[in-house]
């Protein structure tokens, strides 16, 4: 997480301040329910509430108890009791650290996913105007960065949008995932707490209770929520690389919106770099990182042993700030991006008529002449286009094995371009629901 | 994938024969509806499924025939026309090549998941017969290493299921995520294939039509696959390492089954070594190692480059090999895990009473002692237990200051097992719906 | 390990039969150390070596022994009894399993790291002979996928020979991390067999003896060796993405050789597609990924568990024979490259002059101007080439602010290619000692 | 890169202040290079160290003029020239970014790895001492987490000691690797500079010239060096688990040195958990992914592209950041371990002479019993002590057939400890080159 890369909303999730907080209502709301139960007064956990909710936590008191105990929650506790007063002795009674730990990290990741969300629903919106704004913009499809047969700019953006779609889905799932609470005590048993406070305490904080904690959140679910992140960076990536390819200087069907003041290159001043989008494929790498670490964090010891907690002090933040500053990222893009429509068809010329020879070949193969004989025919017209520069259409014209089987006019109707869009309003019917 | 950790069943998925088979059926049922709509004679789609339908397809022959085309799905079509004759040239009309290879993939990866879905299932039911036979079964909670409180075997076991019950889910969605198939074409526009052909083979082989394909389905779908296998075999590694743990040598409180021929060493003949959760944990190394590379898979170039296609020939065997072999292997640990309940209470009383140490801060802070002084009255005589091997609960008996605020019954009551397992049925409830 | 992948040679490394084969010559090596040392007789040492080494070793049968045993080095030796007799009591003596397993790894990673030593000075002598072939093919650098300035295609290769040159250097560490050889018996203290007797093995064996070994051979060489692999890897993968750049149609400045027999695409016969190099991206993402369950096997639990065995009979044959194989298929793409001069010089000229815009940034600074106003009044030229198609020679002459710097003949000077390529010859000095 | 795990010397070699001084003086030595060649005026050279030397560059006002380019190195030559004045315009004369950008991180990495050899130094110190502390304080070893056969502690760290020894090694030729300057303009050609200015720029900031660079040095390098880390890491993560199994509460042969004022946990005052060695196992776990995107770097498009740079932002700083503190703070806990050798003792002795099974398997076959028969006789009497608590010594005495094979004279005589670290001082000798 560096600030080049981070948006402030996601950034303050992490910030000691809202983890204090968090913290804090955590234990307000055990000690509520608590009192309900008669294990505490009732007068206590008001005052806590009264004297807590009000009170700004000192984060560098909290550290400097922190340097002498060697432990986070019971620096906390001992600040706590320094705003509260002797009522403080009734908080986290029966409750371990693990408890306001975990669930507090649970909180921080369902607000993140729930920016995360917002981003995603963001990058939708503009991919899907952007689509249908290009819906028929033809351009060429290329399979191996080789030209292949014509497709429409929009129908791209389409597959984007289905592809950001799903990952909306998953990162649903992800968020259920860790959307849990545990206030179970020292190796989950409830010995020295009664369920219902977790059950309480996750209600209050919009969370499930916990099935079965053994003082940690299983960190299976975080692997999950991290794999997953890990998997939309990669689709991130996967939209970056696209643009990058589509800005090359001998392409340049589309481009990164270029700012007036901007500078493309300290030496040469000619140069508008797709900056952005290789900036998203950095981050993609790094995202996708950190799913590493967070599957190894799964066979944590026993009941519980604490390495997970210095990769997920790192991961939390720096994997969603990342995604979120990414997803960000590229919305900008795709909203700005620059098209070119004229150059997206002058590329798709370039080899004169080639796009076009699956039609021939099926055309052939349909007139009775063998796959394997159609398929000679046609790659020996192909290849005189591809390395001398010929007219695909011309060659076949000429081609007596051809003509024997197909009439001019059979043949020029296979060069026709609507052909291949003919199914565009089928595709975004099935991805937008309309088209 | 190698044979030491292979089953026959998931192995047969990934071979030539199978690959082979699966892709006449989406040959042969795209004839059915290109002969529906008119496209192809209706008895050449009938000859197709007679004459294919009934040979066996010579791997070697098809093997063959690509060392001079380069080109496998070519080289089956050729081998198919050899079988079916000069209705063949019907076959794969409108079709690319990925149309047949990424649906085939994704019909064996679903194929794959049924496989571990069932292995999931196995590992569950004899996780939760073990789980009821040592509900009761009491152990000592560890965090860090260290002893913690009681609690028992039973929920040991009982965490376990719930992970896996996750898993089952996890497994179970990303199952849909790759149940999909592709009959587009060239660059997916539907330009030389009907879109009602992708539906009828979609239909027949029980998947859905992939919304908008480029050629290739897109993979942020297989990514999600794998790193949902990975974080499944996280959760496979937490359970072996936790029972290599219970077999160490100062703890054995459970072991694995060691059958009467088995040598643990070649040089020390009384060692019985737990093997098995050992090779689990490196299992699980490679299964989440697979992830990184689907991940990397899915910024594909434009409409579709091939750099996917040789991670996908090794990745879709290994991983899933590894982890249906993998998930069956801690099964049978599972099933035949040798349980030493007396050994657990040994162990538990190894620090005499100390355990209870938190029952007693809490006691004290409950008649009036500051949570500050509470706890320091506990540590000094929790430390004389862990120093010089004195009862914990004597010495409190003998300290004053304890005293003062906690008679001898009082005491004598925090020392009860009981209390730490009197939600073991609550858990129970929790996770397996009844106790 | 895949046979579409695989090369015979570095299979043959990973067979059963070589791996009991270096098993034997570990033990009988033993055994003469052994005898030397008066611990077994002289002539049990000669047996062995006379029957072993005469026989061939039934893989079936010491598999159907280890069925058993479910231990495969007692299996080995239970075999190694039935071929030598009596005699066969005197191996193994003082030794422990691993002795004979780790050795044996370390041969053979040695031996694979001498056939990528091969490999790699093959790909060296490819680029260097097709480096000096292009020393003077004037080609356009591109950062960012956007034309730069003026490089030639010798550069390129250099770079590449540069890089495998340091991959060179790397492997060559890497072989010596694993080529130790331990004989150390239980925990590896030397209780039940000499150190002279690791010593002559590992002479014999081309090893050094491992300096403190703890019945395994420590991991973290093994870790380095799998990382160096995954790096070597990467440079595998950046020259095939540059080689797919350069083959996409709209560059063309280069491409893979495409042979007679060859099919491009089953659906679009005109298709040449860079399959072996986007198949060489593919196969470095699974060559890398093999580093991380290499860098967790590190740490093994106390003197050794078996977790590391799984993984390295994976990863032990996988990285190499894939590494041996993208190398050498990258080594045949570099040496039949097809290179298209005249398409370098078209695409370099595609914007009429700009690439020359930095030394009229530098000329006009030395006259004088300001930086940010030459960046300026450059990059208010450098615009209408473009954007407008405009030449950029023309443009800056009609500039009456640049004429106010420099003359038209100071201007015209700017636009040699020359220019760019005067230091090529200290480079291949500088890369290859000669130029 | 987080405070609590950070230490700021490391810290500040990636504060904003270091890299831009450090990119003055690559300018400012490039200046003195181009004076020297008289492409700028000497004045202009002097006249910028005088005044950059002096000033302290303003980061706040930087940012601010990056915001509007939105590009660093313009940015901070235009605050430059703020301080400097007029003769700023002779200052990066045909250079371009990448030439300081590049140079820069290699300093800083360079400067990096320095800091790491002496916290491995220190590490190795602390090694050797507490090794031949405990060079004779035997303790059991273990493999698969079982009793096998004495070894001693020291040894354990003799081990240690040897594999951060290869650390070091690895360290040293990874600094090697990124110890390399570039300043070879645009696209790397030195079109615009001469070639004698990277000498000189290299010679002063303890460099070796780039041989060839494509305006990025290339990033193998950077790979190699962050999977060195890599492997470094997972060493720590070895002896942090060592340890972290020492002190498990059945095992207790060694402890992390407990501070009075400490606090185990909040809520069980006993506690003393091995939470430094915990925070090292999570630790390591980050510093291994990093490896993961510096090698996905390498493949950088044609001449460069800029996806390297988010990357290298990130784990420049984490990743060594992060290693120097877990080195730092592993050099601390192996300096004040706790070591208890009591206990190692009662541990060992736990299986009343298990341990020495193999010495009397071996003599057995000495005795010319078969080795089959030897081993049965050897595991009958040992199941016996691990199943029943029988003493191994008394039921092998009581065995007749184990009798027919040796005398009680001989069997007692295989249950002497000094049998088993006779070769300790071998050990030490190989390792620290004197015992």
């Amino acid at each position: 997480m560096i600030p080049r890369y981070s948006r402030p909303e996601m950034v303050a999730i992490w910030s000691p301040e809202t983890k204090f907080r968090i913290w804090f209502e955590i234990e307000a709301h055990a000690c509520d329910a608590l009192a309900e139960l008669g294990v505490i007064p009732k007068e206590a956990a008001r005052a806590i509430w009264e004297r807590g909710g009000a009170a700004e936590f000192d984060v560098a008191r909290i550290d400097e108890i922190e340097r002498e105990t060697k432990h986070d929650v019971i620096a906390f506790l001992t600040h706590l009791a320094e705003i509260v007063g002797p009522e403080a002795r009734f908080v986290h009674q029966g409750m371990t650290s693990s408890d306001v730990l975990d669930t507090c990290l649970n909180v921080q990741l369902v607000r993140a996913a729930d920016i995360l969300l917002a981003d995603v629903d963001g990058l939708l919106a503009a991919l899907k105007k952007r689509a249908f704004e290009h819906k028929d913009t033809v351009t060429i499809g290329r399979s191996h960065g080789i030209h292949a047969e014509p497709t429409t700019f929009g129908v791209k953006l389409a597959l984007a949008y289905a592809e950001f779609a799903r990952c909306r889905e998953r990162l649903g799932a992800a968020r259920r995932e860790v959307a849990t609470c545990a206030i179970s005590g020292a190796v989950g048993t409830f010995a020295n707490i009664d369920p219902r406070v977790e059950e309480h305490v996750a209600a209050k904080l919009g969370l499930e209770p916990e099935p079965v904690s053994t003082q940690v959140i299983p960190r299976d679910r975080h692997a999950m929520f991290f794999a997953t992140l890990g998997v939309i960076a990669s689709s991130v990536e996967r939209l970056a690389v696209e643009i990058r390819h589509l800005q090359r200087t001998e392409v340049l069907e589309a481009e990164e919106y270029f700012s007036p003041g901007q500078k493309g290159s300290s030496a040469m001043p000619h140069k508008r770099n797709p900056v952005l989008t290789e900036n998203l494929t950095g981050l993609a790498r790094m995202v996708r990182a950190f799913a590493m670490p967070a599957m190894e964090n799964v066979a944590l010891w026993h009941e519980r042993d604490i390495s997970h907690s210095s990769v997920e002090r790192m991961i939390g933040p720096d994997a969603t700030v990342t995604l979120d500053f990414a997803l960000a990222r590229l919305t900008g893009v795709v909203e700005k991006l620059v098209v070119y429509p004229d150059n997206m068809l002058k590329n798709m010329n370039k080899f004169r008529g080639l796009v076009h020879s699956q039609r021939v070949l099926l055309a052939l193969t349909q007139a009775g002449v063998s796959r394997e004989d159609a398929y000679r025919l046609v790659q020996r017209n192909a290849m005189k286009v591809w390395e001398q520069g010929k007219d695909f259409l011309e060659e076949l014209l000429a081609d007596d094995d051809v003509r024997a089987a197909l009439s001019e006019e059979e043949l020029r109707e296979k060069f026709d371009l609507g052909y291949h869009t003919k199914h565009v309003d089928t595709i975004f019917r099935r991805v937008f629901g309309a088209a």
